[in-house]
C-alpha cells in the first residue's frame, strides 16, 4: 500500500513559487543602535552542523554559556541562561516570571524601552505606575525613593542603557532602595552588556536581560537572562502559572539546570555563536573591553565636537556604546542616513519616539568599537553633510 | 572629565571567568526527532554579516521568505511569517493570538504535543476541553464532529504530524467541520512542513505553525507561522490585548506588512538561513520533495521488517518524516541510542510520555531523507543490536 501523491492529493498550486538567486547581502558597517557587526570568529562558530539539544556535547556548551554570562554580568545568580529569541523576548521573560495579576509594578520611563516595559507589564495583568523623565535625562535616587514610597510596587523596572536616548543610568543606591521597600529590581542591559561597566550583584539587581547583537558582537537570536534567588522565591510562590509557556523559567530552569528536562528545542547554532562571543569577551577581559568602548566613544565625542555637532546627553550620563547626536537645524536627518547607506554602506540610526527627527544614533559596540570605525564614521558623516549642505 | 573604570567601579570578580577552547562540535548524523542536519548551503547562507532589520536589503528578504512559506504550506494567507524563536514559540503564537480569556478551546490529544497545546491554551485563560486517542492512533471526523457539537469551541487545535508518535493525521473533512461549527482550526505542522503533503487552504486550516530544523534542513530558531483572514478577523475584534507582546501579530503584522514598523529586532542570520532553506525547497519542488521523503520512509520500513523490527503506527497513518520503532522485548532502548551516538555518531530519539522506553524515533527529514542515510541507519542499528544482544 503506497500513498503516492497523485492518488489522494489535491494539485500543487505554484502561484507562490518563486525562483530565487542565492543570497546577496551588502557588506554594511553597522554603526547604528544594533544589530552591530558580528565578530568573524562568532560567525565561524555558528557555521557548524547543529547537534541535538539533549546531546551531551550540547549540555556541556550550555554550562559554559551560563558561566560566562555570569562573568559578563558580574553576578552569581544560578538562574542565568540565554532565552531562545531576541532581546525583547528576554525582556518579556523578566516581567512574565515576576508578575502575577494585580501585582503593582513601577516602571521608570525616560525613553522608548521604558514605554515598552509598561506595555508588556500591562499585558501580564500588572497594576502599572510610572515615573517619568524627559528623553535624555536620568533618574535620581530621591525621586525613586518617593515613587517607591508612594506606589509600594512588588517590582520596579528600569533601563540601564536607553538605546533610544543614549543615556546610561547611574545605579548607585537604587538596589538598596528596592530592598528597603521590598521590591524586585528589573534592569534592561540590552545596550550595556559587554560594552560598559555592569555589576548586577553589587548593584542589587534581581532580574536583567540583554541581547546578543550589540556588545557581544553576535547575530541576534540568543538573549541573556538572569534572576536572583529573591526573584526565584517570588516565582516559586506564585499562585498562578506563568502566563507565557515559552518563557516560563519554572520549566526552563529544569532544562538549563540539573534535570535537563526537555522544554523546547534550543536555537542550537545561536548557542554556538553566543558561546564564542562570550569566549572572546572572557579572553579580552571585562576591564579591557569596557575601556575599549570608552576610548572609542571619547574619540567620537571629540570628532563630533570638531565638526560642530552636539551630543544630546550631558557628558557624565553618556552611554559609551550608543551616542545620540543632534541633527543640526536645516539638515534632513533621513537624507543623511540614506546617503550613508547608499554611498558608504554605513548604517547609523535615526531617532525614535520623542527624539524622532531630532537625533542620529551612532553605535560603537563590541567588535565595532575601534578607533578605525570612529574615524570612518566621522569622515563619512563629514562628506555626506558637505554633499547635502 | 573621564569616567575611567578604576575610579567609580567596584572591582571585577573573576570567579566565573573561564578560559575556553574554541568550539569543538562532534559531527553527528541527526536521525532523531529533530534537529535534523542542516543543508550545507543553508549554513553557508547563515554565515554572513548581519544587516539592519530595517535595511531595504533585509526588507526584500522578508518578502521572499513570506512568499516561499506560502508555497511550502500551500496557502494564500497574507499573514504568513517566521516567528523569532523555535517551533514552540510559533505554536504559542497561534494560541496567544486567537484566545481571549474564557474562550472555549478544544484540543485533540494523541501525543506529547497535544498535551503541550492544552498547557499553553490554559495559560491564556481558555476553557479547554479535550478529545483523547491513544498515542499512535488518529482521530476520525465522526468523533471530531461529536466533540465540536458537544463543546462548541471557538478554536480547535490538533497535530498534523505528531513527533512523539510518528502519526500523520488525515485531514480530509476536518476543516469543513470547523467551519460548520464556526470554529477556527489550528494545525501543528512542525514535523510535516517540507516533508509530507500539506495543503492548508484546501484543508480549511486557519492557523498553522512549524519549525526550521526538520523538513526545511535549517538550524532551529526561525519558525513559520500563518493565519487566515478568518483568524485575523477574530484578532481584530479582540476586546483585550494579546497577552504576549513578543508574539502579538497585531504588532508583528505591521513590521512584516506594508508599515514596516519596528517591533523587535529580527534574528537576521536565521532569516538568511530559512530563506536559503525555502529557496532550496522551491528549487526541488514540493512534489519531488514529498516523494523523496516517502521513498526514504518506505526504504526504512522495508529494512526494519527485514530485521524483524516493528513500527508502532499502522502503515496507512505513518508519518514519512518520523518513524516510531518498537523496542524489542529484552532490549535496553537507551543503551542502543547511547551506543549509536558513541560509536556511530548517529542520533536517533527515544520515546516520550506514554511511549517512553517503548519506542525509538527515527527521523528522515529534509537534507537527511536519502537512501544512503536509511542504509547507514539500518546498518548501525543492526550492529549495535548484535553487539548488545
Amino acid at each position: 500500500m503506497t500513498t503516492t501523491l497523485s492518488v489522494n492529493s489535491p494539485a500543487i498550486d505554484n502561484s507562490h513559487l518563486k525562483a530565487l538567486n542565492q543570497l546577496d547581502i551588502p557588506a554594511r558597517l553597522l554603526l547604528g543602535p544594533g544589530p552591530s557587526n558580528a565578530d568573524p570568529a562568532v560567525l565561524a562558530a555558528m557555521d557548524r552542523q547543529p547537534i541535538g539539544h539533549l546531546d551531551k556535547a550540547y549540555l556541556a556548551l550550555m554550562d559554559e554559556v551560563q558561566e560566562l554570562m555570569r562573568y559578563a554580568w558580574q553576578t552569581d545568580n544560578h538562574l542565568t541562561l540565554p532565552v531562545s529569541g531576541t532581546g525583547s523576548a528576554a525582556m518579556e521573560a523578566t516581567l512574565a516570571n515576576t508578575i502575577e495579576p494585580n501585582d503593582k509594578v513601577l516602571v521608570c520611563v525616560n525613553g522608548y524601552f521604558g514605554h515598552r516595559l509598561v506595555d508588556m507589564a500591562t499585558r501580564y495583568g500588572a497594576e502599572v505606575s510610572t515615573l517619568h523623565r524627559p528623553w535624555g535625562e536620568v533618574f535620581t535616587t530621591a525621586e525613586i525613593r518617593t515613587a517607591l514610597a508612594t506606589h509600594r510596587p512588588a517590582v520596579m523596572a528600569m533601563v540601564h542603557a536607553e538605546t533610544s536616548t543614549g543615556v546610561c543610568q547611574p545605579m548607585a543606591g537604587i538596589g538598596d532602595l528596592c530592598r528597603e521597600y521590598d521590591c524586585l529590581l528589573i534592569l534592561d542591559t540590552v545596550t550595556s552588556l559587554g560594552g560598559v561597566p555592569l555589576f548586577l550583584d553589587q548593584w542589587g539587581v534581581d532580574l536583567a536581560y540583554s541581547c546578543s547583537q550589540k556588545g557581544l558582537s553576535c547575530p541576534p537570536g540568543s538573549s541573556p537572562f538572569t534572576m536572583s534567588d529573591r526573584a526565584l522565591a517570588k516565582l516559586n510562590n506564585r499562585k498562578s502559572n506563568v502566563a507565557n509557556w515559552y518563557l516560563d523559567m519554572s520549566l526552563l530552569s529544569n532544562y538549563w539546570g540539573k534535570g535537563r528536562t526537555y522544554h523546547h528545542t534550543a536555537p542550537v547554532n545561536m548557542t554556538y555563536a553566543i558561546r564564542e562571543a562570550l569566549r572572546l569577551l572572557a579572553e579580552e577581559g571585562l576591564a579591557a573591553r569596557w575601556q575599549r568602548h570608552q576610548n572609542a566613544a571619547e574619540r567620537l565625542y571629540a570628532g563630533l565636537e570638531d565638526m560642530g555637532l552636539e551630543c544630546h546627553v550631558p557628558r557624565e550620563y553618556r552611554l559609551h556604546t550608543l551616542t545620540t547626536v543632534r541633527i543640526p537645524d536645516g539638515v534632513d536627518g533621513k537624507a543623511v542616513t540614506n546617503q550613508l547607506i547608499d554611498q558608504h554602506n554605513m548604517e547609523i540610526g535615526g531617532g525614535l519616539g520623542d527624539l524622532a527627527g531630532k537625533v542620529w544614533r551612532v553605535g560603537l559596540m563590541g567588535y565595532n568599537a575601534t578607533p578605525e570605525n570612529v574615524d570612518k564614521c566621522l569622515a563619512a558623516l563629514k562628506q555626506v553633510l558637505a554633499d547635502l549642505g
